[in-house]
């Protein structure tokens, strides 16, 4: 077995078990903290903060001022791949990411993946800056969105309850759909290895849109170019420490698992704690998973679902998190009860 | 066993298997349809299409006069409910549903149960007249929402995607949600037992917002409520055929039948196959599952699902239908072919 880094959480990604588990927040660089907004109002919009490490490296740091959480993850958005990619991506107020969408050949002709590194550069220089500047016992998490779920906004122009914009068009044009889809996968193997590379301790691959599909598809958009994916980057760091989020997947959670072969899977809090210890293996770490709107909501019914999450998974690794981002209209002092509630078992 | 009553579709619900599974499609009567789009453009608006039983009973007839489907489905609506409770509901132009959401205990004290079945008159009567029109092997099914799904809406004031208002409505004010709640299942409770009572065959209960909860949430939104509907119908009529539709229970499926009793289940498209074979006790009717956008992109992808779907559910009861409804852009001549392929094998 490998050595403990000292990191805790990094170290639970590669199955050590603590006694109190790490933990961080989804989202926890965010709008719930008035720091945030005060730094956000400070840019010409949201990818201005995400490509100026500066803002970007402190908007990072922020909640691990106010609360003990044992990591950072970087402040960054999965949709820098398309805009990296020459897809014109704007977050318009209200309204979220809006995208001209890859309709044909021509648009898909259009995107460049030499051009990626390049353009991102800036994220880079902010992991960089992250690792110089954080404690050595806190573990600096970066990430990508996974390939399908890039692929429902570059199809889609926007979010959409169904993804159906992207999902008839993976029917439709399965060869278009899989040059997309190759293209996302090497594209998102070069950014993470860049992460590292960079300084980043684990990486944390989220596939927000895994429900709306059934298994075949399952298989075909989110399985089989995470295998890929996770395949060139283990290629160059054969021990990369790699946490999947498949939100949404259920009972095709385990099946993910053993197929991607990461080393930890995010669970939304749909997920029955009961299924997840029966069906996931013991050896795979787990995070989550507690519903943001009782973190919202606070008290004894929070609490007590934290204790049912954390009895759950005593004895196995499991990193401590939400099911989902945080929400803006948290309050802070609910934050601060949980993170206390954990820590302090 | 009770004997077989030559409607295809109800023995199946009572769990008789037939080689060629007996099918309906989820919303059959609706925009897909040119002489559904005609009829609806004479309405004052939706809810004016659900309260004039002429109308309703001749949208309902429409799909089986062009396919080869063994069921009627009620042409109406889940919020006809909230709407006899005495909360305004409107449907606008492209934006779905609009309520005066329910917060305060003043608002919930405006409804009344008791004025339920006389707003509902017009709807039953569509019933009535259904019963009267329908060929004798032809099934009838009737509908509700579950209490949890109508309670989204009534919270929220609108359809949403995360159901939030409503969920955080449910963790904050836990005893008027419980009021509300035990209001919902009295009125749907007389509210099926009339539509058996007019001639329905079966009742399918739409949990359409089975997403979304933890398993905490599940069991007091969801499974509750439900069991207590269940009950109250079945101590009217104790062998009352009911369909339940969790949708997107996923590993929750099973305990959800357990729990409530439902003879038969819907399963979304996100349901897995062997995870349904493997999980659901095979006394249950299953019902679905298949992706209602492979129906809009038709061809070989979809006659491949349908037979993995057939396959799957081979010697067990097994309605055909898809994992949800039919959407506007299905192009009629995809639903000829999927009705030949499952009634032709």
């Amino acid at each position: 077995m490998v050595q403990r880094t000292g990191k805790k959480l990094l170290d639970c990604v590669r199955g050590y078990v603590d006694d109190v588990p790490p933990m961080w927040i989804m989202r926890q660089a965010g709008r719930y903290l008035p720091e945030y907004r005060e730094v956000r109002a400070s840019t010409k919009g949201f990818l201005d903060l995400c490509y100026t490490p500066e803002k970007a490296i402190e908007v990072t740091l922020q909640p691990l001022r106010r609360f003990d959480l044992d990591a950072a993850i970087l402040f960054s958005d999965i949709l820098v791949i398309p805009d990296a990619l020459g897809q014109n991506v704007r977050f318009e107020q209200g309204e979220g990411p809006v995208l001209e969408p890859i309709e044909n050949a021509e648009d898909l002709a259009k995107l460049e993946v030499s051009k990626v590194l390049d353009h991102l550069n800036p994220v880079l220089e902010t992991v960089k800056g992250l690792r110089s500047s954080l404690d050595e016992n806190k573990t600096l998490i970066g990430f990508c969105g996974a390939p399908w779920t890039v692929a429902t906004y570059m199809l889609g122009g926007r979010g959409s309850p169904d993804q159906a914009k992207a999902r008839l068009f993976a029917l439709a044009e399965p060869e278009l759909f899989q040059q997309l889809m190759d293209m996302l996968v090497e594209a998102s193997a070069e950014y993470l290895l860049a992460q590292f590379d960079a300084g980043a301790d684990v990486v944390q691959i989220f596939e927000s849109w895994a429900l709306n599909l059934d298994e075949v598809n399952f298989q075909n958009f989110v399985v089989n170019p995470t295998v890929k994916l996770v395949e060139k980057i283990r290629a160059v760091r054969p021990d990369a420490p790699l946490i999947g989020f498949p939100r949404g997947a259920a009972a095709m959670v385990p099946g993910y698992i053993k197929a991607t072969g990461v080393n930890a899977v995010g669970l939304d809090y749909a997920m029955p704690l009961e299924f997840a210890r029966e069906h996931i293996s013991p050896l795979a770490t787990v995070q989550g998973n507690l519903d943001p709107l009782r973190l919202v909501s606070g008290g004894k019914q929070m609490l007590d679902r934290v204790d049912q999450i954390l009895e759950a998974f005593e004895g196995r690794p499991h990193i401590f998190n939400l099911g989902h981002g945080i929400v803006p209209q948290t309050p802070i002092a609910h934050v601060e009860a949980l993170v206390n509630h954990v820590k302090g078992r």
